[in-house]
């Protein structure tokens, strides 16, 4: 990651904090102005996946935020994400719902060497009945959380584990994992139909095909998956649009399993602009009434309420 | 692979023919005498992930049986698995069902550089609608309808990529395939949940709870699949059994998958003791009447009909 020091902002605005968001794959941080404005941002492949350390974690945070720490003065960073996990720099724990992860973010303090900077990294949530977890998507949460404190509704966080979250009066009450987009990595790059996804062609009826079937027969998942490897081979080589159909399976059967939580119901939906336009194509497939909100704006608010509640 | 002609078998029993199941992973080599009895096997690693041209192919098969060749003779050679795929020794095409492989095996030969070598490869089979293949699957079945040539009635295979056939009046009517195996070795090693796998305690009450609870709620697979990790994560060092329940979840959704293919139905299933076993314990667990017939012994029994038919 370059050093944040080094990037072109103007240097007059001073860095009152950092937000960041430190993930399996990717660490992304944010200097922040006294009143909580973005002044500058920065992204790296440095998530907790390449570091075997918690001191490796202390190195590149301090390496990239060095050059703005001012002799004498304390810089605080509010992190979250995979960073709290027991394979991260500390274990930060899990807050059980039914919780409020807007009112109750309890960061824990992190030790460090260089005593310049303050670091705390938020907790995630675990649900006991059903066992799940969540380590990022509580923060993006406390950042919807922000605009509608007494928000009762779901909430469909898209990604690698993608979580389903149901709020009641301001707390998640239940949550939900599916593990869509790991699958999808692995099925597209690991496994025998990696050979069948391989073109960069699109489709989005196949893609909504893929969904409708996916629906259709939920219990021929695996066999389902198998057909996209099967209508390449049989295919002659026309086009079959692989990639849409892998992902429109993957997506189509999360939306089976989750009908309860949606049907006669709004879907708040967050992520990037990609993931986000994929998975609202499928939710009208299903006539999912949604709303979209950019995840990446959610995150920075959740990490900003902490940031301010602990003053 | 050793040197068949080097291992220790009564050399005063010709070998009168050679039989090969040639898949992704492994290469099984038996030697035959001249009424198909096996004189002496052999089994490597060198599968077709292994190779990358059709002339290792040849090589491979050509060190391992030089030292058997007699001058002014030539040595035939049949095999069946993925050999016979694209990305093997040479595209052996499929038949298409509804067909009878074992009246139909249509070898197809390959041709050779080392003239004392006659290799054949058998064809795999397909299904036009749903789009589906199998590759050496369709040889084993030849040799159940050695035993019962007008056989009717439901076969599973599990693997890699597991399949169950409609047999009726010896003919394969359909078939469907599962990714059961590839995805448990996908998520046992590279997923997230390979964290969750690593004991080698089992549990057949925790197999089974899976099994059980894949049925229960087929929508829901790639959320009870994330259950592996959650359940270790807040399990608090307890024992938690993560590779039975994954195990038990994967088989218990293509059980579920496949209910009107078994239900009120025996179930012939191939295989080999271990997979078996689990498959068994799955089926059982759902009243289904299994019969267990050897897979190897199926194979050799199938390639062996295909000589014998060749002449």
């Amino acid at each position: 990651m370059q050093a944040m020091g080094s990037m072109k902002w103007d240097k007059t605005l001073g860095v009152s904090w950092v937000a960041v968001d430190w993930g399996t794959s990717n660490l992304r941080i944010w200097l922040m102005s006294k009143d909580s404005q973005v002044i500058a941002e920065n992204i790296s492949n440095q998530g907790m996946a390449s570091l075997s350390s918690p001191a490796e974690f202390e190195q590149v945070l301090f390496e990239c935020l060095e050059s703005l720490l001012i002799d004498g003065e304390v810089l605080p960073v509010i992190c979250c994400g995979m960073v709290g996990a027991k394979q991260g720099w500390l274990d930060a724990g899990y807050s059980t719902v039914p919780h409020n992860p807007l009112q109750y973010q309890m960061p824990v303090a992190v030790p460090t060497k260089h005593r310049q900077l303050w670091v705390w990294v938020l907790p995630g949530l675990c649900q006991l009945t059903p066992a799940d977890v969540m380590r990022g998507e509580e923060t993006q949460i406390a950042g919807v959380l922000c605009q509608h404190k007494e928000f009762s509704g779901v909430l469909c966080l898209p990604g690698t584990h993608s979580k389903w979250a149901l709020c009641q009066a301001g707390e998640v009450a239940s949550f939900s994992t599916f593990m869509t987009g790991e699958l999808f990595d692995l099925l597209s790059k690991q496994s025998v139909l990696r050979h069948s996804v391989i073109d960069d062609q699109w489709s989005d009826d196949a893609f909504k095909q893929g969904v409708q079937d996916a629906i259709n027969n939920p219990a021929q998942l695996t066999s389902e998956l198998f057909s996209v490897r099967a209508r390449d081979i049989l295919g002659n080589g026309a086009t079959h649009f692989g990639k849409a159909r892998l992902s429109g399976l993957l997506i189509g059967s999360e939306l089976e399993g989750t009908r309860e939580w949606w049907q006669g119901k709004k879907v708040i939906l967050l992520g990037d602009s990609l993931l986000q336009s994929l998975y609202k194509l499928a939710m009208e497939q299903v006539n999912i009434d949604v709303v979209l909100l950019d995840g990446t704006q959610m995150t920075l608010a959740g990490l900003t309420a902490a940031y301010e509640q602990q003053g």
